[in-house]
C-alpha cells in the first residue's frame, strides 16, 4: 500500500518550503520499498481571500483519509486588513489540531552542530518538549460583554481534563524514558493557576509512580524562561500545557539558532486520525516568493512525519543529511531555499 | 512630616536583602531633609508556620497607613510539606498586589556596564516591563469538577476589563512619551486568545491616538521570547498581561545578567494605597541566612520606592551607587550580602 501524504503549502514562504520537504520525503521513501502519493490541499489566507472557505468540512473529511498531513504554514501578511486577524490560525490551523485530536504536540529542540546561538556558552542543548495540543487556554471558550464600551468584561477559559492532562503526561514519561538521560521537567505555574495546576501536579506523580526509571522536576513557567537562557544542556524531555508550550518552543527554537530550523510533529498517538508535521515558524510574507526561506524546519518536519509513519530507518537518513548540510554552512554564502533542499536531498 | 515605610523583609533571604535596602534607604534620606520611620511586619511562610495566619485584616489596614512598603521575598523551602503550596504567594503577595490595587507592576530591565549576559552579543539592554498587576489569568478564578477522578474538569478564567487594561496601557504610553526613545510594544497572544486579546488590542489602538509621539508595535507573546534573546535592544517600553508579564520579566532578569539584579516596583499609581517595592527574586531558602544573596535586587527596588514617593534626586544617587558598584564587580571575589550594601551605602 502506498504511503498516502496530504499536503497543505498554506501561505507565504509555506509553499517554497514544502516542496523542498517534498524532494526529500520522495528521495527517503524511494530507497523503502514504498510508493508515495501525494494529494495536494488549497488552505490559507490565500485560499480564503479567493473562496472565503476556511477549512470546509468535505475538506477536513478527506484530510482524514490520509496517514499523515504536511503542512508548511498559514498566515495573511501582517498588514492585510481585509482578513480578520487570527481567523486562519484558529479556523483551520488549530481546527485541524483539535478536530484530529493531535495531543502531543511535539517539539524538538536541539543545537546542531555549526549552528549559531545567541547564547554565549549554550552547551549540548538536546530536549524534546511535549507540548498539549487539544486543551488549556487554546480551546476558544472565551466571551466579552459591552464590547466597546468603558465596562467591558472579556475572558478566557482555560480548560483541563483529567483525560487530556494524563495521555499527554503519560507520552512524555514514554519519551523520557526512551531517551539516554530520562528526565522529565513539567512546567506549569500551580503557585497561581491552582486548579489546573494542581490536576497537572497530581497527574504527573500518578504517572511518574509507572515510570521508577524516570527523573521527574517541576519549575514554574517564569523560572523555565531562566533556565532556557542560563542552563538549557540541563532539559531532557519537558511536558507542559498548550500555551506554556507555544511559549517555551519559541524560546527554544530561538536559543537553538532560531525557527529556520524547528520542527513540530502535531500527533494523534492513538492513531485515530492523521498527524500533521510542520514548520514551528510562520508563513514570513516579507520574504516569501523570494527563495530566501530557511526549508530546513519543514524538512526535519517531513522527518518526524517519517518516524510517526513507522519509517525509522528512513527518518534518520534525512535527519543525517540535514545535520551534514547544516554543519557545512558558512554564514556567508547565502543559499536559496531549493539549493538548501537540493543538498540535503543528495546527501539522503 | 517623616517618610513612613511599612518593612516585610518575609522568608528565607528577604530579611537578609531588604536590611541593606534599608541600610541603602536610611543613607539615600539623610541627606534630604527628610525623618525615615520603619514598621517591620512579620509576614510569610516562617509566620504561617508560627500562627497560621497569612495577611489578616488588621495587618492589612495597618499596611494601609503607610507611604510605601518595602518587601523582601516570601515562599516556603521547595521541600517543605507543611506548607500548602502557593498558600503563601497568593494568601499573602498576590493578595497585597490586589487589595492595595498595584495596577501597574513595574520591572526596568538594564544591562548594566560590568555585568555578563547569558546573551553573546546582548547590545545595550533599557527596557522597563509594565505588567498589569491585578487582572487577567491571575484573578484566582478558576474551578474543578470530579478532583481526583479519571473525569476531572479544572478551568482557570482570565478576567479582563476595559477598566483595567485602559489605566495600565495609559501607564505604559505615559512611560513611553517620558523616555527617548518613545517606543511601545504590546504584547499578548490575541490570535488565539481572541477576547482578552481584542480588548487589549482595541485599548492600545484607542490610547495610542493620545499619544501621537509614542511608536507602538505588537508581538505575540511567542515571538516576544524569540526577540529578547536575538535583539532585547529593540524594546523599550512593553505593555503586558499579567501572566505574559510574569513570564516576560524572568527573561528579561535572565538576559540581563539574572535576577540577582532585577528591582520591580508594584504601583497604585492613583494613590488609593501605598505602593510594595520587591526584587524579582524568591526567597531562595537554599542559600538563606549565609550572607551569600545579591541584596542589589532590593536596593534597587528602594530606589524605585524613592521615585515613587518624589524622592528623585535621592533615588537617582542611590541608582548611581548601584551603578558604580557594579561596575567594579569582579568575578572572582564574593562578597558578602552585608559588604555589597555597605560599598553602595558608603557610594551613595
Ligand atoms: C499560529 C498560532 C495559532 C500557533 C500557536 O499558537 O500554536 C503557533 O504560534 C505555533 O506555535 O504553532
Ligand atoms: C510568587 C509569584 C506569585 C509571583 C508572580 O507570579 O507574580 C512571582 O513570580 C513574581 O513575578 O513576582
Amino acid at each position: 500500500t502506498p504511503m498516502n501524504i496530504a499536503v497543505i503549502p498554506g501561505d507565504g514562504i509555506g509553499p517554497e518550503v514544502v516542496a523542498e520537504a517534498v524532494k526529500v520525503l520522495e528521495k527517503a521513501v524511494s530507497a523503502e520499498d514504498i510508493e508515495l502519493q501525494l494529494t495536494e490541499y488549497k488552505l490559507g489566507a490565500e485560499h480564503w481571500l479567493e473562496s472565503g472557505e476556511t477549512l470546509p468540512d468535505a475538506t477536513l473529511q478527506a484530510l482524514r483519509g490520509h496517514d499523515a498531513i504536511l503542512f508548511g504554514a498559514v498566515g495573511a501578511a501582517p498588514g492585510d486588513t481585509r482578513i480578520p486577524s487570527g481567523l486562519i490560525e484558529r479556523e483551520m490551523l488549530l481546527k485541524l489540531r483539535f478536530s484530529l485530536d493531535h495531543y502531543v504536540n511535539l517539539r524538538p529542540s536541539r543545537l546542531y552542530q555549526g549552528v549559531a546561538s545567541p547564547l554565549a556558552n549554550p552547551g549540548p542543548i538536546d530536549f524534546v518538549v511535549v507540548r498539549e495540543g487539544t486543551e488549556g487556554p487554546y480551546v476558544g471558550n472565551g466571551g466579552a460583554l459591552r464590547v466597546g464600551t468603558a465596562q467591558e468584561v472579556a475572558t478566557e477559559v482555560s480548560v483541563n481534563t483529567a483525560y487530556g492532562v494524563e495521555r499527554v503526561v503519560r507520552d512524555g514519561f514514554r519519551r523520557a524514558s526512551a531517551r539516554p538521560r530520562k528526565k522529565l521537567t513539567y512546567v506549569h505555574k500551580h503557585n497561581v493557576l491552582v486548579y489546573a495546576g494542581h490536576l497537572w501536579k497530581r497527574t504527573v506523580e500518578a504517572v511518574a509512580a509507572e515510570f521508577p526509571d524516570v527523573a521527574v522536576d517541576y519549575l514554574h513557567v517564569d523560572a523555565a524562561m531562566i533556565f532556557l537562557v542560563t542552563d538549557p544542556a540541563r532539559f531532557d524531555v519537558i511536558v507542559t500545557d498548550n500555551l506554556f508550550g507555544d511559549i517555551i518552543t519559541d524560546l527554544a527554537a530561538a536559543v537553538t539558532g532560531g525557527i529556520g530550523l524547528a520542527a513540530s510533529g502535531n500527533i494523534n498517538m492513538d492513531r485515530t486520525a492523521p498527524s500533521m508535521f510542520e514548520p514551528v515558524h510562520g508563513s514570513a510574507p516579507d520574504i516569501a516568493g523570494q527563495q530566501k526561506a530557511d526549508p530546513t524546519a519543514a524538512i526535519l518536519s517531513a522527518a518526524l512525519l517519517l518516524e510517526h509513519l513507522g519509517y525509522d530507518a528512513a527518518a534518520r537518513r534525512v535527519e543525517h543529511a540535514v545535520i551534514a548540510d547544516i554543519s557545512q554552512r558558512s554564514p556567508d554564502a547565502a543559499r536559496s531555499t531549493a539549493a538548501i533542499g537540493d543538498a540535503i536531498c543528495a546527501a539522503v
